[in-house]
């Protein structure tokens, strides 16, 4: 059946081979059916800067809180023109799939500035206006999909079990669990490709086959199996039972394999 | 001894937490005897986004390699004024704090920023123009230590070895190690304070005061015992040697405990 994808991605150049891969991807998709939908941060000119111009009619104009200034603007409907554009195609997509180089182990700054003022409160947190009640396997982007797929200029092994950067899915642990799974989203395992800053032309052909194999299984493979904060294994919504993966501690506790 | 710190610390509000915290903190550092320097990043009206308009003098106009053009344009002294002074900021001084409310967390997108756009090749990464031969533990950035300052909305609970949203020390860790110890700062353990939100006078005096007690220790308490790179547990630089944590995976295999 057909889906509707966003692809948010963030290089300049449009030879980069983060431009090369969004754009593979979305012909791989609409190849098998999906609209795709696009948001080109750079190309865009996108405000990274969450501040007080994106709440042009404040709750309080004395002090700037923003989880009471966003929930304010998103409920009121008062939020900047690109926020909103980014909300509805946010909102119409099934899956997004967010396509970036690693910098200092994350997202670029106009990706993360993306998240923080697109995430508003009243959509991405305080679902239902009620703080921490429903987050992590509920949220008001639950029935979405969501894959990061990176760009390392290092060698895979760096990023291995053992790696001297850390386990990739773990420097990831913020984005893939703390962003994304946190508004309700199933987020499939991260798709990397090493070393680009010296892909030739062999190498970027196996780059676009890889995600592509990974992209057609964008809404059946299994997503990473995060614990639900709603599903037995946090009795008072912060901690993890006694029982549930006992001894376990940091982030691997809160897969549930 | 008189030592230089220079503090970073993102919040638009002149009354919020962590403006509050900058200044508390300036005012213990110099109450003995250092000298402080700042970086305020909205007030300053930094740049967050790291694009083209960077590197005004570009090695190759065809192709936007952003670790090609930064290391051209650090060695060649080309980058933008706003760059280089607070290059000139970081290297005067013999700490860093970081002060900074955690969204979706990590940094804001504009501190960010500030680390992808100061933190040049041949400064903080590609010492010595050696590619990764000089990193974690040693570098550009070796003799000074780093601390992060951070706030959070949730309670203490929700960070804790087992609390919901991951251990704060693990979720850090791409700033603490992939960001400060790789170009060889010693970084103390993160400082945090919980229940942001909610914070009354009693609360804030407690949370000036903690601050204050950290930063009374920020040249002498022990850093985070992260694995040197060339110290001998990384045989070729990549990954941890076999009998060095022998079964440890994860971001908790680099530190030597």
């Amino acid at each position: 059946m057909s889906k509707t994808v966003l692809i948010v991605h963030a290089h300049p150049d449009p030879a980069s081979l983060t431009a090369q891969l969004a754009a593979s991807a979305r012909d791989v998709l609409r190849g098998v059916g999906h609209e795709v939908i696009q948001s080109d941060l750079y190309a865009m000119g996108w405000k990274a800067v969450y501040d007080e111009r994106d709440f042009p009619r404040r709750r309080d104009a004395s002090r700037l809180s923003f989880v009471d200034e966003s929930g304010h603007a998103f409920r009121t409907g008062t939020q900047p023109d690109d926020i909103r554009t980014e909300q509805a195609k946010l909102l119409a997509a099934d899956a997004v799939v967010f396509q970036f180089p690693l910098w200092w182990f994350g997202m670029p700054a106009i990706m993360k500035g993306w998240i923080e003022r697109v995430f508003a409160y009243g959509l991405a947190y305080g679902h239902r206006g009620a703080g921490n009640t429903h987050r992590y396997g509920e949220g008001g982007l639950a029935g979405k999909r969501a894959m990061l797929s990176v760009t390392t200029g290092g060698p895979a092994d760096d990023y291995a079990a053992r790696g001297i950067n850390g386990q990739l899915d773990e420097l990831l642990f913020p984005i893939t669990h703390g962003t994304l799974f946190y508004p309700g989203m199933e987020v499939l395992p991260t798709h990397a490709v090493h070393g680009a800053g010296r892909i030739d032309g062999a190498g970027m052909d196996a780059a676009r086959a890889a995600l592509a194999a990974r992209l057609r299984g964008l809404f059946s493979d299994a997503p990473i199996p995060y614990r639900a904060q709603n599903g037995g294994d946090y009795p008072g919504r912060h901690l993890l039972a006694d029982d549930i993966a006992p001894g376990v501690t940091g982030l691997r506790a809160h897969l549930a394999v």
